[in-house]
């Protein structure tokens, strides 16, 4: 099957992929009289008085913006806002279909990270989260801070948490397989666009020691006099051992290969120099950093990618449903970093511990256990953590 | 039927009136792999070559903005965006029950000219037209007048255009039942909001000769020193003969009286000083100027209100469907004055000459012909003026 052929005939007869649609009648002037004009001045006049009552009486509790100005999109680059509505009416379907949460896309046309953040924050009060997505690294970072500065709804840059996020239940898992702790892994990120950097995030937040970050020019290092001010600020957590040098150096000894680059950036001989039982993520779309057979035959114990192909698929679609379904439920003001690792821990835990193999690390998408399971990990979470008042 | 407790159990119960939804199916790899990656990079790429094709590939084609900042909602005042909320959801309903066309609520946090403009511009990519809602006047002319210099789809103020359009109708099948002709009557338009100044701007359009225009001061003329610029404007087409004084000045020999006011602006008293055969449209809500019965009483010949349960329902449900429908399935880049005519005719032309009485002048709401027969002439009168290219 063709997909890009089919896609475009799909997209073609369907007009896109979303509709708005009433959750009520308007069939009868009674249905009117309370759907809109005079009995609608009631609860506009109750949320007036009273702000929290939006949640009550609109949709605003369930639905999430999907903000792109299209300048990273998938594998596509700068397309933008418009360019990009396919693949955000596509979240937003994805959004309803895995977690139950409606979405609309909002695409933009301006690529101005003050513009960006003024018309987020104008049109927030319908919303109920905001999803930022395929928007470029550095200017998602900033983006992003400042959204979650002057908004009390969760903001979460998806391209950066989510994939963090199902990143490190991969590894959860992987660890338990190759029955390795935490504590003591060197883990080497390949790309230090807006995934790699929230990867080595979360990781260090989980407790790996040894993160080595790389971007096209090699490790991330203090020696280095080319790095911007988001690739200095991650040398906070990154390369303690002050390492220079390229993605080879950076893999001696290594645990565990995290790819978010580009196809073909880790070559086999790379593999070898790795610890005992590499692990090896290579998540590039749609062709990985390195095939998964090639990558076995060169000794990784555990290959995962982006595809749906292989085994082992890492895929974000694992946990935004999930993660925005809990934030929303209960509220929550923001999505932090103990919701997110709360989210990575119930994502690694739908899988049993006699069920665990190098061959299945991670869920499949289609397994209807993890909304559930990370919803409910994201509420403890934020209960636990506050985040709800 | 305590409508006000019902609605707000109604809004309540179903958490807000909209949903959002996906038209196709997400079950399975394939599913996913044509909504999503990788074949969504076809569609992607193809807007990116050619923007029209967005019209083609997704939702944007048949998608209204329903743009409030809360500033002047029904009869509530400025309750701001939030507030607003219950009110746009069963605008973005209407929108689809009436129409078929998709509509989705987009309240703002801020009632700044500039904040508005930009906001729209800059999320207008995803949207085939934008329909402003509920914006006080004299800042909803000018949020208008920019965002249609600068935006190449409709941009739509329902409360102005949409109470003109249906105003219009009703005084065409009015003038017919009372057997006067457009260029002879004198027509006195109570309330000089964003209703009353478009009402006076189409009427003038479509032959009205004489136009007065009332604020709550009086008749706007020159002889006021506290005339905004909008209403200095307005008496380019108003006032022609230059009189001053109260609406009761204003009524004497008039034909028509159009209220866009408040609750019991019109005294009967002034209805026995009007011409022959007066035709009398009260449209406050929901409380009119007069009500039906004193209006007949006093020698209304025709009263129309904006109320459901009276007969000669004034209501824009009967524009905005139709007339977004029409211009978005021809694409045009504007609607301009010809297609609003167009608009009012065809909604005046639904009655029959032989069913066409005083107490019947107007389609009933829920009549079904009234948006195909809307579109159609929308459509028609686009395509006559060129709107469409």
């Amino acid at each position: 099957m063709d997909y890009y052929l089919e896609s475009l005939k799909m997209h073609e007869k369907n007009k896109g992929k979303i509709s708005v649609e009433s959750k009520v009648s308007v069939e009868s002037y009674e249905d009117l009289s309370l759907a809109y004009t005079p009995g609608v001045s009631k609860p506009c006049l109750a949320i007036r008085d009273n702000e929290e009552d939006a949640y009550k009486y609109t949709s605003k509790g369930n639905m999430v913006a999907v903000v792109s100005d299209g300048s990273a999109v998938l594998g596509l680059g700068n397309i933008g806002g418009l360019a990009s509505m396919p693949v955000m009416e596509g979240k937003a379907i994805l959004f309803k279909e895995f977690g139950g949460v409606n979405a609309f896309p909002i695409c933009l046309s301006t690529q101005s990270v003050d513009e960006i953040v003024n018309t987020v924050i104008n049109i927030a009060p319908g919303f109920g989260g905001i999803n930022l997505e395929d928007i470029s690294a550095p200017r998602c970072f900033e983006v992003e801070k400042k959204l979650i500065e002057k908004l009390d709804i969760p903001v979460f840059h998806d391209d950066q948490h989510g994939t963090a996020i199902v990143t490190l239940a991969a590894l959860i898992n992987s660890l338990k397989v190759v029955n390795k702790d935490v504590s003591n892994v060197k883990v080497v990120i390949n790309g230090a666009g807006a995934a790699g950097v929230a990867i080595a995030k979360l990781m260090d937040k989980f407790g790996v020691k040894e993160i080595l970050l790389c971007d096209s020019k090699g490790i991330i290092s203090k020696n280095r006099d080319d790095l911007s001010k988001y690739k200095i600020d991650i040398l906070k957590l990154t390369n303690k051992n002050d390492i220079s040098g390229n993605l080879e150096v950076a893999l001696e000894d290594a645990d565990v290969f995290v790819g978010v680059s580009v196809a073909g950036a880790l070559k086999k001989e790379y593999i070898y120099t790795m610890a005992k039982h590499p692990i090896i993520f290579a998540m590039a779309n749609p062709v990985p950093e390195i095939m998964p057979d090639e990558a076995i035959a060169a000794g990784a114990a555990i290959i995962g990618t982006g595809r749906s192909d292989f085994n082992n698929q890492i895929n974000n679609v694992l946990v935004f449903p999930g993660i925005f379904k809990g934030a929303l439920e209960i509220r929550a003001k923001k999505i932090n970093e103990d919701m997110k690792i709360a989210a990575a821990v119930a994502i690694a835990n739908i899988i049993d511990k006699d069920e665990l193999d190098a061959e299945y690390i991670i869920p499949k998408i289609f397994d209807k256990r993890v909304v559930e399971s990370v919803s409910q990990a994201v509420k403890d979470a934020a209960l636990k953590t506050g985040e709800n008042i």
